[in-house]
């Protein structure tokens, strides 16, 4: 057994193999899990969790490098959790664009994670948030989820961010493919990333008209901002730095901050109770409570509903 | 309010408003659900439900309207089932190749309903089952279960039948592109449809060497065959109703048609109740306890497990 109180300790003090035992602790649903997930409890709330999302090739992965670089300039701690819905490896696995990210290795102000969620009991909803607490609670002050891959884990990883930046590059279509997606409503920061080629400024354009930026909104509104980048030479990281902080104030003093980290809890204690409701289903197989039931519908002496309605209640007490 | 004892009775009869209203009101989780599906339970049994699954091109709809003569030949009352489980259009919804099947439109011995499942609450495993229980209850010997498209939706369709056909034609890789779908695996019956071109002979030993076909079985096993038909000329067509009641014998003869159906009345009953389940946690979201429970979440007083073991007890009582 693991000594929890002391791996949260050293977690805290920021040693890399302690926040990845705990995430490896909360991941793969171990007898510990809900010994780590007390001990993380009172450490939350922290910080602040900042999801990026886009097509690929739009530049994630640098443009969250080159945020990395800026909150450590102003001395922040920063995790990074690398989520890629679609591979079956987690853990350790360095993703390929992972690579980039190298230059934050040795640095100890940075914990970076790549997940993977394919296959996971209850995927991307069940364990980014785990991760997330984990980082939360050792201390990181800004956490950057990235997505490797497209659509609905997008918007799943956005609802579970304070602030959501979705991010796009000049041509590729890319106004329309993230607006398939249903990506493009999401954002509360926008970058067109890249900016230095050709067609920056359209694509900020198209941008601006397809989510009806220029209209007039009520005081007090959030307007998401367009931000131009060229994340590998650093241009305009600031700017998003900028913007990330003005939603960030505009939240706190709308008490809209609040509200999603209410909504976003309440999302995470409903989808783990449906998988114990589910567990608990499941092991009826293992009785024959489950069992008699079916064998009276085959039978006709019962319909499926009725007989949905005797395992609720026995499962339920009413 | 529907007088479902009447329409029931009217649907025995095989009055195919009477079947189509049925379906609507089992689909449409109308507040008269219940009562439909506990009206039906004493009448169902009787049905064989056979599914048919393929890539698209190998003439699914052809075969299952070929099948359809042959059993009518017979005498038997048979329903079809359509499922398209990419599509948001249900009910009356004609499918593409739907068309080929009116030449049966006129029968009233056959019933034949095309199903959307896209968006549906639960999918595939929720309404298919309903809506076979209904054409079972309205006296089909035989009920014909079609899926338009590919993948994981035919492993579910075919786990609802009591006896799965696989469809195959030459060329097109089907072998390969079946073996990856996943549904190589589940077929009680093969067939090699469009064995009148090149490559039928090749496609068949193929297939026969995938699945182990030549080697040696235990006595009592069953032993999938290999149909060759061409369909659309009605060729080979009473082989498969054969090889069908030959499985249909060898299940019946072993315990196994039991078996399945109860197998698969405990997944529909598990379906139902985590449905359920999962909307009693639902209504929470119009109470406070949900919220309560966030609350304390975002405040650090509770961690997320801890919340849920409080949700599930105050659902549960235990």
């Amino acid at each position: 057994m693991v000594d929890v109180p002391e791996l949260v300790a050293q977690a805290r003090e920021g040693r890399p193999r302690a926040v990845a035992r705990l995430i490896s602790l909360v991941e793969g649903a171990s007898p510990q899990l809900r010994e780590v997930m007390a001990a993380l409890a009172p450490l939350t709330g922290g910080a602040y969790v900042v999801g990026l999302t886009g097509s690929p090739g739009v530049g994630k992965s640098t443009s969250t490098s080159a945020l990395v670089s800026a909150y450590r300039r102003a001395g922040k701690r920063v995790g990074v959790l690398a989520v890629d819905p679609s591979s079956p490896f987690s853990g350790g696995a360095l993703l390929g664009d992972r690579v980039r990210m190298s230059e934050h290795a040795s640095d100890p102000g940075v914990y970076i994670r790549s997940m993977a969620t394919r296959g996971h009991l209850g995927g991307l909803a069940w364990s980014a948030p785990q991760a997330i607490r984990v980082l939360d609670a050792a201390g990181c002050e800004v956490i950057l989820v990235e997505t490797v891959g497209v659509g609905q884990s997008e918007v799943e990883i956005a609802s579970q961010a304070d602030t959501s930046v979705v991010l796009l590059a000049p041509g590729m279509g890319d106004g329309i493919q993230a607006a398939k997606a249903g990506i493009l409503e999401i954002g509360d920061v926008y970058v067109v990333n890249k900016a230095d080629r050709d067609g920056a400024d359209a694509t900020a354009r198209e941008l601006n008209h397809m989510l009806g930026l220029g209209e007039a909104r009520a005081a007090g509104d959030w307007r998401p901002p367009i931000v131009k980048t060229v994340a590998a030479r650093g241009e305009g990281i600031d700017e998003v730095v900028e913007a990330l902080e003005k939603h960030r104030a505009w939240m706190e003093e709308h008490g809209v901050l609040a509200e999603r980290r209410r909504a976003r809890a309440a999302r995470e204690v409903e989808t783990i109770a449906v998988t114990a409701l589910r567990e608990r289903i499941g092991d009826l197989h293992g009785d024959r409570r489950l069992d008699a039931l079916a064998e009276r519908i085959t039978a006709g002496a019962l319909d499926p509903y009725a007989a949905s309605d005797e395992l609720v209640a026995s499962l339920t007490g009413n």
